[in-house]
């Protein structure tokens, strides 16, 4: 399988968006689907879309489509979602209790497996089946379950050390949501999803004028 | 002021980035920076740093830098900033009241001014100082309070029926976090930060390998 090709960033943020489509049409039976039915449902090109599949081989048949089963199981295995990846959040406040919640309901390939946070309020009590362990066990846990993944909603302040300290023990990706720059050794992947710069950024284009 | 000028979207994002750096050069009392040093702090290259800001004029001076008041109150003012900016939040759900009571910390030129619901056990009870209104209120209430940017965090399958319902009443952003596709008006701005996707594409670099 040409799974370990480098593909670009562009086309790695795609994919998820693919196999959405793909899960909702194999859901509702639909066994084939063209490239221009895919960009009705995802805004992208139809161009755009088979170039995108084209990186990891050839799935579709020309003038008849893609088998939406066959594309979808190959895209999880194109992105890693054939395992399961078990994911830890950094920080129980609102946000990190919002995300573990939110998780558990709406992402069928993703497993938050722990949580973290210092408050010795915080500690100890529950989000779900969870419980709130301090960030001391962080070492131990991700070993113990294999975890390469995490989401860091500490404050601004403390994501530094938090990336750090899950970088030291083996996490290769990180959705950070403080708002921080943060520095990731070479072979990690870290992606700011800073909530307050994203607000910003989108005022500019509702100022009136613009 | 060559506010209204288009400036590409790569631009427009790094924009709130250096408001963060240079808010905090203004708290710690540091009156000139170069770009040089607003690079290490943003982890953009100095070239990119002088590009983009020399969009809006020219604010530097060569061999000493940037004034870090001025540079920070005119890239307030190329944002929109300077007025108080009222926002909206859709969905009374955990990420909806996590957004909300986050913005009240953490952001200080946004104003969350408005939360909205349809479940009957959530409109009426409060986030806050905000007490949850029901979603048929909007129409009424963003006229009243002039609110051009909506934050949407409604199931998938209720979304698109929101993004109708906020820009048919002058919504001119969308910041959406329901995991759909979602059609806006051709003036209206909408930036997708679905998390399921993000943790997806994230999960491709954390496999062994890459």
């Amino acid at each position: 399988m040409p799974r370990r090709l480098a593909a670009p960033k562009q086309v790695i943020k795609r994919l998820p968006v693919y196999l959405r489509i793909l899960d909702d049409l194999v859901r509702r039976g639909i066994k084939v689907v063209s490239s221009r039915e895919l960009s009705a449902a995802s805004g992208f090109t139809a161009e755009q879309i088979r170039k995108d599949l084209a990186h990891f081989g050839a799935f579709g048949t020309r003038g008849t489509g893609y088998n939406t089963t066959f594309l979808r199981d190959k895209i999880i295995q194109i992105i890693g979602l054939d395992r399961p990846t078990n994911i830890i959040v950094v920080g129980a406040g609102h946000l990190g209790k919002a995300l573990t919640r939110y998780n558990a309901i709406n992402n069928p390939y993703v497993n938050i497996v722990g949580v973290f946070d210092t408050d010795p309020g915080t500690v100890g009590s529950r989000i779900g089946s969870l419980k709130i362990l301090h960030l001391l066990k962080i070492p131990e846990f991700v070993k113990r379950y294999c975890v390469r993944v995490a989401i860091i909603t500490v404050p601004a302040e403390a994501a530094q050390q938090v990336v750090n300290q899950v970088t030291g023990c083996g996490v290769k990706a990180i959705l950070n949501f403080a708002p921080a720059q943060l520095q990731v050794p070479e072979d990690v992947h870290i992606h700011n999803a800073d909530l307050t710069t994203e607000l910003q950024s989108l005022i500019y284009y509702a100022t009136p004028g613009k």
